[in-house]
């Protein structure tokens, strides 16, 4: 931007088209949606699709104008029919049931280096949303460490793990019903713990919100919670942690 | 109920009497009260004055009343003023202002005897509750093991504890915040766990629901839970647990 | 786990194996679950498979293993698809349509010793939570006393009962809507009352929120809650509270 | 007002004037308050001043208005401070410290006639809003029976009234905490029930929300709730239900 | 009762057998459900069937039931599937679409007599309430009025019924979304107004919600509500209403 | 009316006949709605067809109607099964499956006239909500802008708009999660602006209520906020909003 | 900003210049409080200064600051306390208790022009936020035609003003308690209806809630809603609807 | 621990001794509060006194006590009472009044190194809960940079500081009222993001709920949310990050 003034001072660029350059940020307009193309740049990672609320044919869309320009892309909440959709747009797309992801890999995945990320779930049902966090952080190049159905209500299943967890950078703990998984983790680690509640349960859990209200009233320092069932959120939390130690390095 | 019917049918009592004696159970109508004298019978315990609501004389005189025809008194919820106004009205009545209780026994108390309950809490401001809860069981007769601020963000602190909480017959776990600490106790000892959510802690926890909701979202099996701050409600639920298992020895 | 320090202190084990060992603990690893065979021990029965949120397949695969090692399985919120593939896996699964469970037996149940359970529920749409119950509480080797549909607007249908009631260790009590029943029946016996609030209502009941609030606000002493629809949750304290009444015989 | 058409018919009356004369109806314009003292005429009873959110000197002036044309006159949730203008300002004015009312009767009450109104309460700290109803239905010339602390966890304490209920044409039931006895008093009469929560309890029970909820989940039909400490709501509608009864003998 | 204690006085009928008869009070066990019989007796209209949570089969066995001994019969929330399971157990029930009720009236109904009750309702979609609410009332035996969509945006269509509404004895208002029909309704005439929130409204109308919190608040006096939906509820109270009138005459 | 009273004073109408005509206003009554014909002259837009909770004959007898008195006719929230219905009833109307709406516009559409309406959107998901104002907006005879896709976490996809917003009258802005756009918007435009939240997003969204509350909320004044998903909602206040000032041109 | 681009490419400006230009939009720092001096500007009326949670010293200077650049300055939320802080930094500052402002106006003001904005109140508690909408507005140089307690449970009080209603561009309408007033008031005017729930109620209002719940839901056209006790939003939102008609003249 | 196993392998420590030694973990007991002298070594910081909840003297004795093993001690929620109480009680203890904190470092302050950690705040009420935060991190040695007042409806303001935030390695985020503003910060950083909701609002903000789920249902990803106002929550986050990037240099 300050070239682009340089550029303006220096009479190389007109006031004109100054203001169309900077009407011209690489986003592209598909009318139903503008894909921010610039996001990569500056957070990273590409912009990933959130299906849910989308038809499959906007889905296949957007996800096919994502794959001209960034080498992966992430679908996330895809069901099988939005994934019939892509697939058919898209060769290569590949799809995660589990997770209910669908992703791009335009080139074999290097191996991933850097710290390795935790990603912890209380109960096998809490696995959907801890695979979303796994599979997105693969995608963006990180190691994960994954230990599922560590819950609090046999907590020496979790104390097995315990040097696996300080050796990450991040820990992701996944977690429903009472939620009180986070609380214990963070305080037995000093790691920044992300806490993601999910809509397992039934009754008073209230679709996650008890999970939720849990971790935020955790009395552990060092937590920091996103939405429910936000396992992409919580990847991208990670992400940004791990990237803000390594430009530091 | 049945020698009334008996005597009825002997003759001995006429239909007219017999209708009034089924009137007159045992409660005392003072008006604004009706006393429950027959409780101490059903329940083991004489009726409990929550003082919340009731003007200091009110407390007074039900206090006085109660206090003729019982061993022990027990006033929750009393703000001092409330304790003057009784003081006055009771002698040998006693005040307990980290419990905000006022408590009158009559005779000197017996050892405790039967199996201890043992009271957890899980911070420094739990306390008041879980003083409500200790009290209130010493006045029933039972011992009580106090384990105070041994919560969850320092879990090491509770495992010292195992086994003096197994050798209870009950437990009582107070907390507030994220209200984590019943579903970890109830993991590690097959006893009974009375859960007391606490309105301790500040913004979402909405004064006890977050901690509330976790304690009836907890995925460990064998937990009753109380209201919010409902000290006396845990001890009356324990001793009620105490009786029921020494009733059938 | 003291014997293995001891065996440590004398040379027998060395601290390798006794580190491997502490890792050792009876659970089983099945990637998206961790089967706790260790629970039995410590709670007196085993682990319970939730189905809600599991798919079929998990659900016959942990059924499976369990039934491997434990002489009794219980599987709650299960759907018939869930069971047409749980028997395909065990051998002698049956299935209770009413209260939506898959049980295993392995042996003829032994006549039920012990004090009884009593199980009531307020209305005839209560009663699959109250069968949860009923069911978990027999494989348990409980005797159960099932009272139905004596809910609080025909209160005398409850009082032919009471007796019956009052024989029982422990009383469950179901009810939706309103949720007065448990408030009735702890005033009018001394055994501990769990009270099981259920999703059955419309409009303001919230999904059984008017029935939790009630219960948890009874002004009758001796009432410990459990979440909405939770029938097994009430079994499991009871089964808690029956025994910690007989250890201590 | 066909009278007032039809004097514009016969040009008794000109078209200007019966404008204004429908402009004029009976109430009066204080700036801040518009006195309806037509509502006596359409509802049997003058506007009641609800003191809340109002000044003491803007209640003494509403109130010294309505004295003017109405033989009784109302105010309810009146603190002292507002007694102490309000008695300035009109003779004969009277507190009812229980209540927080403030009542005018000019001439001296005639003998209630026509059938009695029933005014339960389930506890002591019930009682301000069960006054509030009691002194409203006394104003409105109803006789009244008041039976105060019936409630639902010593049932029998109730059972002895019911006699007394049956004679009534109304019952109002007042109740916090579970809110039950509604419930239970219509499931036993076949009088119509008003119910009115009050916020008397505490922790979950959100200042009376869970006895709302409650007394609208209730299974016994014929009850009409009211809002939380709603005592005069329920005697106004007691009143209308009274009324529309006697007009049609 | 009196004449049973007579009976054991005089030695006619020995005390076992009034035991037994207290016991067998006229309510028929089915085992998931008990019928209360004598709820003709007490509240003038035997027990109404709510379909919901019910299989259709337990429902059919209960309408055979209730006709086997009651003229008329009444099942609310009934699919049709439900009411084909009826249609072949008892001759003669009839399907209200619009009303979702099953009714049974053995004899041809009188012509309804006395004061008529009067239904109105806000909108198109409140429909199904308010049908909920005159089918009932029709089967109780009062004469209906009924007025639909005279919702409050176009306030002119409720002033041309006022005559109407006046000269019935109770108005029920049946609104959804805002709900503030009722407030406007008791407003204007002095009969006592019986308000049912609707679920009808999308958003912050939280499934009828917002009607009910209005309802509850209205400024206006001498008004009831029923739950949210409860078309039924209404009706039972209206009736309530009409007979404690009755009586008196 | 004052022609009519004149009319009356005359002597060329009758009081009967009056009375009648005051009755007759131009509503027409299909038994289960009253159509309001006059709702064109009063707010300058005939009645719209909200579906939801209508049957599709409903629908279409309404459509009809309508569609026999107003040039143009809108129906919101209809699925395709209603249109089907409607297409029978009425040629020419026109069904929008992106906004959920069925129009009909009898003669060409002239060319609108007047300010333009902005119509922002967050995000793709919040399209149909965006497209239901544009449509009513676009029937109603107003110019639209409509930008899609312009959400606050790209805030420069924004700025490249707000000389279109300034020249606009009137600012709609649709948006979910976290509905921060409109505080945006309102605080770089002086125009008013209408917040719609839409139910768009999962887990603590709770159906829009997060949108909600933030709109409400917002710190920068000239936002007026309307419920959730009411894009019709959005329309009409802009509509009114623009002949406010029009009419005093 | 087209100019400094300009000056820029003509070499009057240079780039670092431009940049320090662009940093120094008009407002300013103290600290604690960034002063937004061009909003006057953008919005046509300076920065409120929403007193709570600032200290009156804190007010005070904001205070100062702005009525050093500004003709008018507004303080909303001011307790007596506060105002004596203002009184003594600025010389003309005057309090208005009913509506809790602080306001200044230095050139006595003109004749208020343009189109009047009328501001219903419902109740005499409502009064303080109609007043605080009513301040604002005659600050901002608005006729304003205020009708306070018109509301809806009388609702001929209402009809009496609907020519003067309909002579504003818009209409403001505070209600408490069940907020009715503005759906009544938005079927009988076309002109846009601004909505202002107030806290004034008690239980089921939740402080507002239920006025709010109710006017988001109305089903009346032309409503836009502001936050519970928001005169002052009201009264910009007003302002900004007649701005964008008055600059289209 | 591995030592202490060892030692007991080589016979020099024996097994009793080590049973005690686990146990002798470095808390202290204090009665009503254990201290956690270990939490510095696992944490990096040692235990924080929330003092809302403790009575003066409680604080004041944790405090002195956490002084005697610590070189700095933080108190948050620290009235002035409060203060006066732990001032008499430990020398060098310094009052933070806008932040509400009492603070000890008991040797000079290190030039802080590392990289910043901004902290942002939306409005001048806001700044409380942002000095909390400002003070925390200080005394934990991070460099702060601290941008108060630069709120979304003003969004120019926040524009001027990217560069800023860009630098440090994470940003908190303090906003009450629509909590919009971490949304658009984390639209425009890379870095990862902690938002602070706060009790900042009147109405429907419902003490910062509003602003907490906006924050949680942000549609920008790299967000972690804290309670509301828990300003010490988000150093401890954001100094977690710090370190775990620190450590792996």
């Amino acid at each position: 931007m300050k070239a682009l003034l340089a550029g303006v001072a220096e009479g190389r660029i007109d006031v004109a088209e100054a203001v169309r350059a900077l009407r011209d940020l690489p986003y592209e307009n598909l009318g139903y949606a503008r894909l921010d193309h610039h996001r990569a740049l500056r957070t990273g990672f590409p912009e990933v699709i959130f299906c849910q609320g989308k038809t499959p044919s906007q889905v296949a869309q957007i996800f096919a104008r994502l794959a001209a320009k960034s080498p992966v892309v992430l679908a996330t909440r895809a069901g099988e029919q939005v994934f019939a959709c892509v697939k058919r747009a898209v060769a290569g797309a590949k799809y995660h049931p589990a997770a209910r992801c669908i992703t791009l890999q335009k080139e074999p995945a290097e191996t991933p280096a850097g710290p390795p990320v935790a990603v912890l779930s209380a109960g096998t049902a809490d696995q959907p949303v801890a695979e979303e966090s796994r599979i997105a952080l693969s995608l963006m190049g990180h190691p994960v460490r994954a230990l599922y159905d560590v819950g609090v209500s046999g907590i020496h299943r979790l104390f097995d793990h315990l040097e696996t967890i300080n050796e990450c950078a991040v820990v992701i703990v996944v977690a429903g019903m009472e939620g009180a998984l986070p609380s214990v983790v963070a305080g037995l680690t000093p790691r920044p713990v992300i806490a993601v509640p999910t809509s397992v349960g039934y009754g008073s859990s209230f679709n996650g919100l008890a999970a939720l209200l849990a971790m935020l009233n955790s009395c552990a320092p060092g937590i920091g919670v996103v939405n429910i069932d936000n396992g992409y959120g919580a990847a991208a939390l990670a992400d940004a942690i791990v990237r803000t130690g390594r430009e530091r390095e």
